[in-house]
């Protein structure tokens, strides 16, 4: 079976890497690509290195497409992008060696209504050949916030699962459209919510409106904390291996693409959280999205712990205090 | 008859125009475009508006060649690069309301013997085509300055006329090779030189240093000042009408190219430098290279101030303040 993922706002991504920036100076970068990006872009990678087979879709700027082109190729990715008129956004990323970063974000697409005809008439011809979807990521100039609803409408009226990962204002009006799977982070969460999420028993109270909406499974992350799912038949935790953090990018889309793994695979949840989990610690540990050799997995699998959590426990808990 | 341009380090510019730069944080750029660009390309694209086939040669990354190949198409360019694997240089300009700009300059291609030997066969298949070649811009990793003293070398075995544009080691090297025409603006003659050149009479003591090692037509340039052409048959000043400075972005380029034009045609020095500076005055009015209809440059043809000087007349001139 294959997956679909969906990333309506891609974007290029030139990372430069320096001693320090010298305004107004002409400045020697030593170490700087450019390189196709995009949440859903990014779990397709990590699924096809899962070893699935993997379509994609959404928007793509016609005018700079070649790395996208290109890596897709490069990683087997079923490229179902609907070409528009244009530039994809270019993020310019300067990364001083104090750790101060200052990114330089361009204009990108604008989305006409033909646009958005024609991704809908690519989705409704891949429906048939894939039974879950991921939407993921920002959404580009002309599309508004409800477009995720009724995305994830059309998705589900078609009988289909999808795994829902956004911020923002795109992320509250998607899951107004019960998502089957939602993964916010605790900021995300906050932003939803309207206020700050301290406790787990917060973080409960938030899942439970969100399942009483019909979203089946909510996925809580706070980074090296862990994360904590709640599910139609219980809760678990899962705390991931302590990294070495090189690099965060990718993170968050490789627990989504080990989750869409484990969940389209009918796999018990504490088996999926882990794969997910292990998946998500060994991104933070490299700078590239995925992974060349599964077995480099094995022993992150084994340093996840996983645990069920019930009800009243989990209302009982103390607060969290680094659950900021 | 075609002329050929060779750029052998091309790049990828993106220019981003923002009110300020705020360091550490994210800056949403409201204009910003990564253009493809290069001296020999930017030569060929005002040959061709000003109606000659016009062949490009040079290096090119295989992996970033998509903005290129646009260009070339959508400008008629006949396209005879070498295709190089990795990226062309990315050159990230950041432009502030104070009129700040800072650069960002990403390391590019490393050319091997290979790649040498490419595009030798390359320039060797196109020289039946062309009798004029333009050689212009800097060196990528991996090429020495003498390279461009080789390339001059084997055009002029084959018969061929050059025109050299460098800066530099490159353009010291170069000139070893005695080509017909070199066009340093005065910083660079200053280089070549090693040494101020504060009056015209310096200027035409380099010149006839230059033409005595076997480089026929010595062309100076100096922005807003004009330009002395030192030719075989006598020695002319151009000064062009005063304009509004946009961008200074192509102007030696064009310079180069309404060069190339007269001189391939066999035009009188008079009427090729008129040209020459018209064009050239026209670049600077505007962000674009080249333009769009050849009428445009008609009233600049006729303010441009063209006279022929006599070496007499040169030896007694005044020291020129300006040409610093």
């Amino acid at each position: 079976m294959t997956l679909m993922t969906i990333t309506l706002n891609p974007a290029l991504d030139l990372t430069t890497r320096l001693e320090a920036l010298a305004l107004g100076e002409v400045n020697l970068v030593s170490e700087g690509n450019l390189r196709a990006a995009g949440k859903g872009i990014n779990v397709a990678m990590v699924l096809k290195d899962l070893g699935r087979e993997v379509g994609l879709s959404g928007w793509l700027g016609a005018d700079n497409q070649q790395s996208f082109v290109s890596l897709f190729a490069e990683r087997g990715l079923a490229d179902h992008f609907v070409r528009v008129a244009g530039s994809t956004r270019i993020n310019v990323k300067i990364s001083e060696q104090s750790g101060r970063v200052t990114d330089l974000n361009l204009p990108g697409l604008h989305i006409s209504d033909e646009a958005v005809e024609a991704l809908e008439a690519a989705i409704d011809e891949l429906t048939p050949h894939a039974d879950w979807f991921v939407l993921a990521g920002s959404l580009p100039k002309g599309v508004e916030p409800a477009y995720c609803a009724r995305l994830i409408t059309l998705l589900k009226a078609k009988g289909k699962k999808v795994i829902f990962d956004c911020s923002g204002a795109a992320l509250k009006a998607g899951l107004r459209a019960a998502p089957t799977l939602v993964k916010p982070n605790l900021e995300e969460l906050e932003q939803w919510a309207e206020r700050p999420i301290k406790t787990l028993k917060d973080q409960a109270e938030c899942a439970r409106a969100l399942q009483a909406d019909g979203i089946e499974h909510v996925v809580v992350s706070n980074g090296a904390e862990g994360l904590i799912w709640f599910g139609p038949d219980g809760i678990w935790q899962a705390v991931p291996p302590r990294m070495q953090v090189v690099s965060t990018v990718g993170a968050g889309d490789s627990l989504v693409a080990g989750l869409a793994h484990g969940l389209s695979l009918g796999w018990a949840p504490e088996q999926t959280l882990r794969l997910a989990t292990a998946v998500s610690a060994l991104a933070v540990s490299q700078v590239a999205v995925g992974f060349s050799d599964i077995r480099v997995l094995t022993p992150l699998l084994e340093q996840v712990r996983v645990q069920r959590l019930d009800t009243a426990q989990f209302d009982s808990m103390e607060p969290s205090g680094d659950a900021q």
